[in-house]
């Protein structure tokens, strides 16, 4: 399988609305773009040449010729990739981004530096299109844990990243892969996924929280990813919230992420633990040399006070970071999305109640802060849509 | 003068050019838009009609037959009000939003309600207008001092403004005058004001923060205003930054615009001065029931320490909350603007550090922190540019 991308407006608009809509009969296309039958036919052809559609059989009949429908070519496969800082996900797609095969590796760390990483990643990648009788995909789309220059397709001094500032990821990825590819922060491809299939398909301008080992922000704004002015819009983890406090990742102190998410919990359930505050957590501890935020999740379940004062504490300060940006920001929908979110109820309930608590009633009166649905899928899926949108679009 | 609206989207388009560029040739408008001499005929003569446009005379000579210059109807006037909490600044202006005349009245109250305040700015704007000879204005926009429904044209629970809520203020201001009005909060005027003729003219994405009576903002996404899922984007007055303090004019504690801000300032400078902690400011309340803003600004003037304190620390608050809004939005540039802002350069130099300080290297590498350009006469001209936008374009 070869193909292209979108080279006209029109192609463009066709492969969306056949996206969007499933398979539409020629006629019915030129009657929506407006064009005649012989540019409907002009146009299609060159999709099919490029791969990106196929000719789907006679369409019901209205009365005199039949018209034929068009749709996405079946063999349309994309990649969506997130690297997470522990974790690798690696997913193909059909054409409209339902997940035909995925995969991850248990035990990643970004801290490798890019190109073992990136190795692995291709690796895993080249096993699950194999898997899949695919030859080439028609894009690839992969998200990072850090600040990324979208237009140089370069990570920008991330911080949990040693190794990552200013190397070509896009392009090592295109010229091994031999197809498209683009480079995102992994909390605006998570954004994406949930815009395609989750909960926030509907809504205009939303804000995707992801809670991981670090925390960070995709923020849509009518529809589009907001970026901001040098790409790191979003970045929310490194917000000052105390004066003081433990030192963040990024070197500063007082940080939202040194006080929470995977490897803040991490860090105070193991002190609590070894100072004998819990008996679960350390039980939990016993002959390993620190808890994760699993571990937490698992403590948790079994009643342990501490960890659910460690959860609480921790949604407390999430919550009123966001209920600040809720007064800034107004938006439609909050998602929590990330590792840490699967410890669920508890810690949506103190962000949730923190949020209500301190912004306007205005703001929050039509304001659902909700969990992800896409959960591991967010990501992916989000990486998918991405390459998808360029390439259904002429650019 | 009678004018109407665009109706097409040619028209609109015809309109927008010659507002920025200047009077253009028919021949030049054809070849822009990409359509026939006689379409732009047609469309010129209709905007002629409409009182939006004029014949220019003849174009330089190209050869062959000369071309007629197009531009906007010299007689085009709108009008741009701003209430404050306790100011009111009307302004008359041409097509291209140039201020013609400007009035203010000294004492305001927002406090009076809808009906008196209303009453006096028509006076005002009526007066005005009489004096320029204009008998009608194409449009008039007018900017308040707290949360609006934009599409219903009324204020919403506006913690400042007892008795506006939901005061059909831009159908009752239309009725009087017999042109069309909008509404909007006065921040998002202001950030309007900035982009047409102020420091933000070539900038995407910036924010205007205004620091009056209370403190607001201004949010400006690839170049339009973005106000959020409910309308109240960029309430930043009513963020929580400590967990007690003051009560806030919505009824919380802990909100910025309770410790800084005119009010907040005013407040604090009267109890400095009666507590005898500064002669200057002791002297400047003699005879007087409370100091207001201006009052710091002259004893600032004076080289007085307390009132030098006063100011940092007011700025090292808003500027705390400015560096989580740059890790969020990371903007290309954020405009201080509102009466309070006229402490100028110790104030700025405390926002700007903080800033610095505290978010990431990556956002703020580039981000200008500028006063605004245009003082008095950001929210007038951003309130006309609201409304021009409307009668230039098509719906």
């Amino acid at each position: 399988m070869l193909s292209g991308r979108a080279e006209t407006p029109t192609q463009s608009t066709i492969l969306r609305l056949v996206r969007d809509e499933g398979p539409l009969s020629r006629v019915e296309l030129g009657a929506r773009l407006g064009v005649s039958r012989t540019t409907v036919a002009a146009e299609v052809g060159r999709l099919v040449e490029l791969g990106l559609a196929q000719d789907a059989g006679p369409a019901a009949s209205r009365g005199g010729r039949r018209s034929t429908m068009v749709d996405l070519d079946p063999g349309l496969r994309f990649v969506g990739i997130e690297l997470g800082a522990t974790s690798m996900r690696v997913a193909v797609t059909d054409g409209r981004l339902g997940v035909l095969a995925r995969a991850s590796t248990p035990k990643a760390d970004i801290r490798r530096g890019p190109e073992p990483v990136l190795a692995e990643a291709i690796d895993v990648t080249r096993k699950l299109l194999a898997e899949q009788g695919v030859d080439r995909p028609a894009g690839v789309g992969i998200g990072v844990p850090g600040p990324v220059d979208f237009h140089g397709g370069v990570p920008v001094s991330p911080p949990i990243m040693p190794g990552w500032d200013g190397y070509p990821v896009r392009d090592a990825l295109s010229r091994e892969l031999g197809t498209p590819v683009l480079l995102d922060n992994d909390v605006n491809v998570m954004a994406l996924g949930e815009q395609h299939t989750g909960v926030a398909r509907s809504v205009d301008d939303f804000l995707f929280v992801k809670i991981g080992t670090g925390i960070g922000c995709g923020i849509v704004v009518q529809r589009h990813l907001y970026r901001g002015a040098d790409g790191c819009a979003g970045d929310i983890g490194h917000i000052r919230i105390e004066p003081g406090g433990p030192v963040c990742a990024c070197g500063n102190v007082g940080c939202l992420e040194a006080f929470f998410g995977g490897a803040a919990l991490a860090r105070d359930a193991t002190a609590a633990a070894r100072a004998g505050r819990s008996s679960v957590l350390a039980d939990l501890l016993a002959g390993r040399e620190a808890l994760s935020a699993e571990d937490v999740g698992s403590a948790l379940g079994a009643g342990d006070a501490v960890a659910l004062d460690l959860v609480r504490v921790g949604g407390r300060r999430v919550g009123s970071v966001l209920a600040s940006l809720v007064s800034f920001f107004n938006p439609g929908l909050i998602v929590i999305g990330g590792g840490v979110s699967r410890l669920g109820h508890p810690l949506l309930a103190e962000i949730r109640s923190v949020i209500y608590r301190q912004s306007l009633p205005l703001a929050t009166g039509n304001l659902p802060v909700v969990l992800s649905e896409l959960g591991d899928d967010a990501g992916v899926v989000g990486a998918a849509r991405l390459i998808s949108d360029a390439v259904y679009a002429a650019e």
